[in-house]
This record gives structure tokens, sequence and C-alpha cells, in this order.
């Protein structure tokens, strides 16, 4: 019972004063750095002459608002499978995700934006911060359920620093290509979770195996992020690219990559399932690969047919992962991954950026006419080949795996943190450590609760 | 059982009876009066010279589709926290927002756009009009479970007449800037929903408490609305702005307001939470208090900083509302408010409307530039100095509370009407009264329905 | 337990086999065919002397995203109201639409944009394929519950060719205006998938009754389909329309006549309900039957006035049907119609058509103005009076009930197949066949899954 209050008294204190903490600071640095940008200034907007029309938010705000929802209800409800995790799937992604957008305005503001000591924002600082926070919340999906949502807030922090960092170097300095965040969001985020999940390894995990598993509903209730996921990913590959043909081709080919890792996704379900029986988290996440895997190349010439075999192959790999190298990970390499994100972001998004190495050394200035400017515009000024444009491709992976391998093993060092109210390995995946959880379920919960464990993390 | 029957009858005549007579007077109405604008009318549309790309469709619909989701997905669904009564959460919604479309397209029709015999209607009386079923769903917040369908519709049919008064007022008369309504919208609804739940009080309305909470499932429906509200409030309060920069800004100001929120009800929720634990309750609803307190000020020049500083202090000043003074309110000044609009719509509509005071009061030729004629037009014309402005802004506020109070105490009485079917005090936040529900909840049901009570309206 | 066996087996080599091969199929035809067109492609694109703002996406686009909600959010979870069967519902809905999106890119393709040898795609193949995605999920809920995967794939692979050549003769012989597929996409859906359940007809089906009802919080599931389909309807119907007051007065009469049949919906379902009450199923379906009323005639000058009526009549009709119609099209035609397609999509698509043929019959000079070149070009160009394009609608209504008839005769032969995996009667509605269910059910389903009878259909 000491030990329950201490631990109360931790919760009581550690979330509210990170949350004060960290909202005081950004508040802070908004009033120093933050200004409205040439479109969203009334002044600003009204020098010059141009029509309203023209203003960028007609061409990127309905896309965003599609990005919006696929970050909130999207990643929310997809980690809601959880038999008794809901509330914190869905309430902490809002949380993680709220802090990432005011924290990654001023990271990328730095690195992006930053004119005369200020950080200008409008539209586009809204799609990139939302691209920051998909890369924090794929990174949650490794580590779900075995934290608290202090911890989470730490890892945000430093995340969003690193992802920042980590897309400088990809897009301003190696000048590479990446729309739809292969390399920068999925491939990031997941080998920043998997690695900060490998360093936070819980031996007695099992302890609360029985609730890793989902119940009917809450299958249910992951199918609305899944199909939110599904429908807006054209909008998330298309949102940030050039306009016109540009937005137009990205959503074309993200829209049949789609249809093709969800038959394949069907089809190798249904082979490798017990007695034949197709497997509702496969289809909850493998159907979803076919948008990791374009997220560099269907901004460019990828064509309607190599949509469709991407999207094939990245449905294949990732339920293939998901019946047989999931188990392995966790066994072998001590690596737990609640969500799996390593099938879903993590090999999905290393194929998605090898699939822009290709695409992007087959470029000719023949299939892009004069659209090579805007896709790749060092091959068109002719500062580089596109063997050259393909080789910086590849090395940007090299350097995201890098970044997110370091900063996943700091992350998992700064949330052992001892004073950090983490969950013990027997009370994983339960609502009620941090929630007032409504009647229903306290009979079930009762036992695990009342008979706390010593933390083992601790 | 003669009771039952009765009541039964009552009820199979009472709704169809309204639902046709109020349809058949919306339609005749509409059969008169109401006429296609010239960007809807293929004849009006064709006379002059312009592109197929001015038209308002383009920059208004996409987010009107937002608002619209707002309003059936937004409010049905957060209403449907209840363990047994989300049909009528959600069923009434439709209901009523359906209703509300007709009624307010014909009433805001008279007061905005009556030229010439007729009312021109379009994509912004497609908006107006979801924005009064923005503020009856607010009010049904207040009283949900509390009502029969029947008496929700009369609710509607006075409530939109006194909206459009008011609005009209506001905005045609005083010049008031409201453009997300924190006056219009929330602050009228909250309070109209609050003094008719103080006419209605329900003396014995805790023999229905054990159907007041919410179950673990029905807490994740809840979600759903809470996470499409969220992501789409920029879109609420940018829609019926000036294009360009107006919508720009105003959408982006939201977007900060409410992540600030978003952090305040975390911390403060845990901070007072029992052993530290996160209310449910808090997070569906106060982290939303963000998007209502910059309803009236995010459309000025707010700046990102004060956005997140509103939206911080809504966050804080619901989680706390719905944690000490909504019992306060129930047992104190006797209103019944189920939803707890008073915190999320409430008290943040009159601070959105304070704020927007102080903002318009700060306004000057510098910080808007050309840009202070579409926001300021009477600033502008130097009709009006913005300490005049701030002045209106407040008088504003007053007026709406003034209709509010007196809309709903005339609402209350009403629906006190002895002959309208209403619940008992024992029988509220049942679905069972009005639906028929699939067998599972029909044992739990039986008990209170069969020993059914004197109806203590009556 | 050999037959189980046997039944495993076959579904373990059934669906995967299909997919692949279809996949196989599609991919190689897209290799062969499919091509960028001038909007998506970056050469072409930048031919000409254009403006990005120009490009088509921009103006499609975001309600493409609506009837992509539609599609997949709409249809799936609206079928998912069956207490057994919601990981099939909205599983096979994306398996299903996910293959009809491709295959119907290229059947399309090859009647609407083939030319010099390639099928050329952008935002308008995508929105048509969609479009022909909703057909085939309307003729899925006609057979929901008692088909396999594999064969709902045949079902697709024959529906979508029929649903092009219909599409075909009315859209591109006969001339006759359809925007919103009032005929070629509900009416045709509904007496397909009719016609093919009564090919299919389950004399045992009672067996399968315990599992043919909802349960409290699938009728929820079911809400949010409902209400997805409500809110987007009105970009369902604009969205292929002509730019400009098209889409505009289209979405605008769409949504007046959505809330139209709302409220006759509630008012009959509460007329004709057990003791007055209102049945979730009414509200779930017939409250939609105002946007298939008005597919064909909200782009035309319908009149808000002739928007209520329409929806008015189709929620009336549709509640009826639900209450009165389907059980004798059970017991006397033999029709066994699951989700009540006959009353959502059969009944108020003849009667859109029907309101089609009249609002076309009326068209004058006067009326549409410059406009009717958009609307009726061959009225404006003097090739056809008012009278004869209503007759070239009428019977456009004729050739799809023939296609529609005709096509589900085949399909239901296909489906018999008796080496396809079907349930049998006394299995249907059963999740458990298909997929691996979590442990909550499984107690539920042990009976009747390990007592398998013969298969009926065999």
């Amino acid at each position: 019972m000491a030990e329950t209050s201490r631990r109360a008294a931790g919760r009581r204190l550690q979330l509210p004063l990170l949350c004060l903490l960290l909202q005081g600071a950004t508040a802070i640095l908004f009033a120093v750095f933050v200004r409205y940008n040439r479109e969203t200034d009334a002044a600003l907007w009204h020098w010059g002459n141009h029509s309203n029309a023209d203003n960028e938010f007609y061409f990127r705000y309905p896309s965003f608002q599609d990005v919006h929802a696929m970050i909130f209800v999207g990643f929310g409800f997809l980690m809601a499978f959880l038999q008794r995790y809901g509330f914190s799937s869905v309430g902490f992604t809002i949380l993680l995700a709220a802090f990432t957008l005011q924290w990654s305005t001023l990271v990328q503001g730095f690195f992006h934006s930053f004119h005369g000591g200020h950080i200008y924002v409008g539209v586009e600082s809204m799609i990139n911060a939302d691209f920051c926070a998909g890369a924090v919340l794929i990174s949650f999906g490794a580590i779900l359920g075995k934290t608290g949502p202090a911890q989470l807030l730490l890892m945000a922090l430093l995340e969003v620093v690193l992802f920042g960092l980590n897309e400088f170097v990809l897009l301003s300095l190696l000048w590479v290509k990446d729309a739809g965040g292969s390399m920068t969001i999925h491939t990031f985020g997941a080998y920043f979770g998997l690695v900060l999940s490998w360093v936070l390894y819980k031996p007695q995990l099992e302890k609360s195996k029985h609730r890793q598993g989902s119940v009917y509903h809450s299958d249910l209730f992951a199918m609305i992020g899944t199909i939110f996921l599904w429908i807006f990913w054209p909008s998330f590959n298309s949102v940030p690219t050039t306009l016109g043909n540009g937005q137009h081709r990205t959503a074309l080919n993200t829209y049949y990559s789609l249809t093709a890792s969800t038959l394949s996704t069907f089809a190798l379900s249904a082979l490798v399932g017990q007695d034949g029986r197709l497997d509702m988290v496969h289809v909850q996440n493998a159907a979803l690969a076919g948008g990791v895997v374009v997220g560099t190349s269907a901004e460019m010439m990828l064509t309607p047919f190599g949509a469709l075999a991407a999207g094939f192959l990245a449905g294949t790999v990732s339920t293939l992962g998901y019946k047989f190298f999931t188990p392995i990970l966790e066994s072998k390499i001590k690596v737990q991954d609640t969500c799996g994100v390593h099938n879903l972001h993590g090999m999905p998004g290393v194929l998605g950026a090898l699939l822009g190495v290709l695409v992007a050394g087959l470029a000719t200035h023949e299939a892009y006419g004069d659209g090579l400017e805007s896709v790749f515009p060092l091959i068109a000024e002719g500062q580089r080949s596109a063997m050259s444009q393909a080789i910086h491709q590849l090395f940007g992976l090299f350097v995201t795996l890098i970044f997110a391998s370091v900063g996943g093993c700091l992350g998992g060092l700064l949330l052992k943190l001892p004073f950090l109210d983490s969950p013990p390995d027997s009370q994983c995946y339960e609502d009620q450590i941090y929630w007032e959880v409504p009647g229903e379920h306290e009979d079930l919960a009762q036992g695990p609760l009342r008979a706390e464990e010593p933390d083992t993390q601790a």
C-alpha cells in the first residue's frame, strides 16, 4: 500500500509538472520567435498584388486536414486494439501529438524557416509538425502499453529534435527527395522506437500477456484507425509536394499502391493463418504498408504499374513480418514491439527508401520533361546525374538509420531514469494505472492491481 | 400498464406528428421563399464574365465538410458516452440537426440574405445553418437524457429563431466580429441550454444515477466525437472568415490553441484526479476548450503565442469546472448539466468573448496593414476606434447572455407543456424509452421500465 | 472433422490463389495499358501554358476524399451492425473495394479514356472507380453474411464489367444524365445484388437467425457508417458534375434532401414501431435515402423545395419498405436481403431515376440560361427536346434494370460453383469461419461451429 501511494503521488506530480513545464517553455519560445508568415499575416499578405485564391491555404489545407485526421483518428484508434488500453492509446496519442505539434513547430522552424530571428508559420509548418507527430506516434507504437505518459512526453522532447535534425540533413544538405517520408517519418520513427524498446526490455512482460490481445469490439475500434489511415494516405504523401501534377500524381500512385498491399495482405494472411483464417492484425496493419512503401517514390514517375508492384511487395513483407518475424524479434533480439511497427513502418519504410533509390536512378529528362525541375531540381540544373541522386537517396537512408538508432538509445536511457513513473512488467497494457476506468472493468483489474509487484524497471 | 400504454400511444403520435408538421411547414416556406443564389443557379452563374474557379464553392466547401463532420460525428458521438443512451445521443443529434438545417436556412435567410422577397442559398447558408445546429446541439448537451425527441424538436424550433435574432443583432447591428462563434454559438447555446435545464429541474434525478456514467467502450465511442471535433475545429473557426490570409490565420491560431488546451487538460486532470489518475471526461471535453476560446479572436492578429496562452487558460478553466463547479451547479444552483456544457462551451465561450474584446481593443493599423479592412472594416474606414470596437464586442456578449437566458426560460416553459412525452426522473439516460434496443440490454432495463413510476414532470 | 479440414484447406487456398491471380492479372494490364494523364504526368502537364491552380486535382480531390471515406468508412461500418460479422463487414469491404478500384480503373478506362492504346488516369478515374466500388458494396449488402470472400471477389470481377458496360450505354450512348448514380450505382448495385441473392437462396437460413440481429455496440458502430455516408453524400453526388455552379448546386440539393429523408424516417419509424419506439435499422438506412433519390436530379434545377420533397418521399418509402416489404421479399419472393438494400438503394434509386425523368422533362432555356450547355448539352445544342431527354432518361432506367438482373443471375450461377467455399446455412453471419476471432466470442460460437452441418449450398 505504501508503494501504491508513493506511485500515486508520483503520478499526480510527474505528468502535471512536465506538461506545465513543457507548455511554459514552448509558450515562451513562441512569444520570442514565432510569427505569422506572409500568407497568414494580415499586413504582409496585402503587400504586393495577388489574388486571395493564390493563398497556399487553398492548395494544401484540405489535404492537411486529411493528414490531421490520420494522426489523431488513424494512429489513435489503430493502437486501441488492446482490450484494456484504449483510453491510453487514444488519450496519449492526443497528448503526445499536441505537444509534438508545438515543439516541432519550433524545431523544424529553426531548421527550415528561420529568417531575421523569427520563425514564420503557416499551413506548411502545420503539415510538417503533423508529419513529425506521425514519427513520434510510430515510436509510441513500439512501446505501447509499457510506458507512462511522462515518459512518453520526454521521448517526444528528444525525438522531435532528432527528427528535425535528420530531416534537415536529408532534405536541405543531401537534397534527398522524401515527400511522404518513407525515410524521415517511417524508417526514422520505427527504428527510433524499436531501439528504444530494446533498451527498455521488460524481461517479465509475459505477466501482462493476458492483456496483450484484443477483444472483438476493440478490434473494430482499431479498424476505424486503419480505414482512416488507408483512405487518407494519398493526401499524406501528396500534401507537401509541388503544386499541380506533383500532388496529383503522388495521390494517384499512393491510391494504387494501397489497393495492392490490401490484396497481398489478404492473400498472405489466409495462406499462413491457422485453418486458413484471416488475422485481423494483418488487415489492420499490413494493408497500410502500400502507403509507406511509396512515401519516397510516389512523387516520382513511378508509373501506375510500379505503384501496384510496390504495394504488393510491401503488403507481403509486412504480413509475413507479423507472422514470422515479430516473435523472433522479441525472443531472439529482445525487442518487444507492441504494434509491430517494424512490419508496418520499419521494413516497408526501408523498402520505400530503396524504391526511391531505384526510381531516382532511372529518372530521365524524357520521362519528366519540364517537370524534372520540380521533382529533381539538381538533375534538371545539371548539378547531379540521376545516378548521383540515387546514391544520395541511399546515403539518406543510412543517415536516417543512424540517427534513429542513436536517438533510440538515448531515448531509452532517458526513459530509464529511476524517478520516472513506469508501469511494472506485470501491469503493462492496462488503462487503470493512469485512468479512472468506469465500473465494468474494475473486477477484472483489481487482481493484478491490488497484488502490486515491485517495479522491475526500478 | 395503462399508464404505459398511454405513454406508448403518446410517443407513437407526438414525434411523427411533430416531424410531419415541421417538415410540411418548412417545405412550404422553402417553396415560397428559397431560391438558388448566383453561385448555385445555372442561369445566374453564367451571367457576367468569371471563371468557374472563382465559385465560392472551392473556397469554402472543403472546410464546410469538416464542420459538417463536427456537427454530426463530433457532437453525436461525444454525447454517446452514456452507457445506455448511445442510440438517443447519436440518433437525436441527426434528427435535431436535420430539422435545424432546414429551419435555420429560413430564419437566417430572412435576417441575412432576403432580397426581393426571396432567400438566396448556397454554401454560405449551408455553413450558417450548420453553425446554428452546433448551438442547438450544445443546448441538447445540457439536457441530454432528460427529454424526449418531440421536446427537443420544439426546443430547436424556438432556439433557432432566437439564435438567428441574436446573431443578427451582433453581426449586422453591432458589427461585432465573432467568426467562430464564441458568443453566437458557444455562449448562446450553453446558457440557453443551462437555463432551460434549470427550468426543467428534475428533483429525483438520482434515481437514474446508475445510468449516468459511461462504460469502457461508450467512452471510446465518445472519443471518436472528441477527436473529430479536435481535428476539424480549425476549419470551424476559419470557414466563414474572409478569403486568403483570413481563413489561413484563423485555422492556424485555432490549431495552436487546441494543442495548449490539451496539455493543460492533461496536467490539471492528473493533478486533481483520484490517485493522480486522468479522467476521461476531462480529456473528452476540456481538451476542446481551446477551440471555443479563440472563436472570436482567431480571425484577429492574436499571434501564435496568444493562441497558446488562450488555449492553455481555457483547458485549465474547463477541467477545473468539471471537477469542482459542475457538482455545485447541480446541488446549489439546481442546474443539471449532463454533458458539462458550462465547462466546455459556457465558460470558455465567455472567456473567448472577453479575449475578443481585448484583441479588438489592441488592433492597430500597423499590425493589420491593409488587412484591417477585412477584419475590422469600421476601424479601417475610421468610423470606430479600436476601443469602440472593443466596447461593442463586450456589449455583444451581454446581448448574447440576455437572449440565451430569456430564450432558455421560454424554452423550459415550452418543454414543460404537460402533454409532451417526457421521461420520468427514474428513467432518464435510457434508450429503451424511445428505441427498440437489441436483446443484450433488455434484462438490465426491464426492472426500472416495468416498475414505471409516475412522471414527476407532469 | 474431415469435412472441417477439407473446408479449412479450401479456405487456405481459394482466397490466396484468387487474390494473387487477380492482382497479377490487373498488374500486367496496368503495365501494358495504364498511363498518367495530362494532369498527372510530369512531362505532359508542363506542355502548354497553364497555371498549377488549374489542375483538376484542386477542383475534385477534396470531394473525392469525401467519397473515398463513404466507400470505406461508410459502407464498411454501416454493414458492421451484425453482432458477429463486424470483422467480415469491414474487412471484406476493404478487400472488395481495393480489388474493384484496380479492376474498374481498367474496365472504365477502356470505355471512357482509351486513346492510342492507352488508358489515361487521374483524379476522375479515381472517382469513377470509387463509384463502381459503391455499386459492388451495395450488392455485397444484399448477400452480407451468406458468402465467402472468394465468392465476393468473383462477384466483383463480373459486376465491375457489367457496371462499366451499363454506365457506358447510359452516359455515352444514350446521353443520359446521372451524376450521383441513382441508376448506374444504386439501382444497378441493388438489383444486381438482389437477383444474385435470389439465385443463392438459402432455404435453411433461419438456423442462423440468432446471429442476424445486432447488439447495442454493433449498432453504434453501424451509426459511424451511417453518419459518414450522411454528411458526405453532397460530395458524392457533386464530385463528377461540371465545375462551378454544377458542383455547388448538386451539393446543396443533396444536403437539403437528406435533411428531409431524416425527418420522414423518424416520423415513420415511430409511427409504425412497436409501442411507438424508433427502430435503429430505419435510422441507419432510410435516413440516407435522400442522398440516393436525388442522385440523378441534384445536378439539375431541382429547386430547394424539390430536394426537400424528394428526400421526404424517399425516407418514407424506405422506412415503410424496411417495416413491411422486406419480410414479404424474403417469404414470398425468396430474396434474402441482409442489409435491406432494396429499401435504401433499390426503391429510392428507381424513384431517383424517375425524378430525373421528370426534372429533365421540365428543363427550359429560361430556367438554365447559359448553364443548359453543361447540364443538358444535347438540349442546348438543339439536338434533343426536353421531352426527348426525359424519354432517354426513362430508357436508361430500363437498360439498367436489365443489365442488373441479367448480371445478378450470371453472378448467382458463378457463385454457386460447387468448389467455392460458401458458408452453410447454419453458419451465416459468423466471423469465425473466415477470421481468427479473439477469445470472448469463442464460447458463443463453438456450439454451431463444432456441430458443423453439411453445406446446403453444395
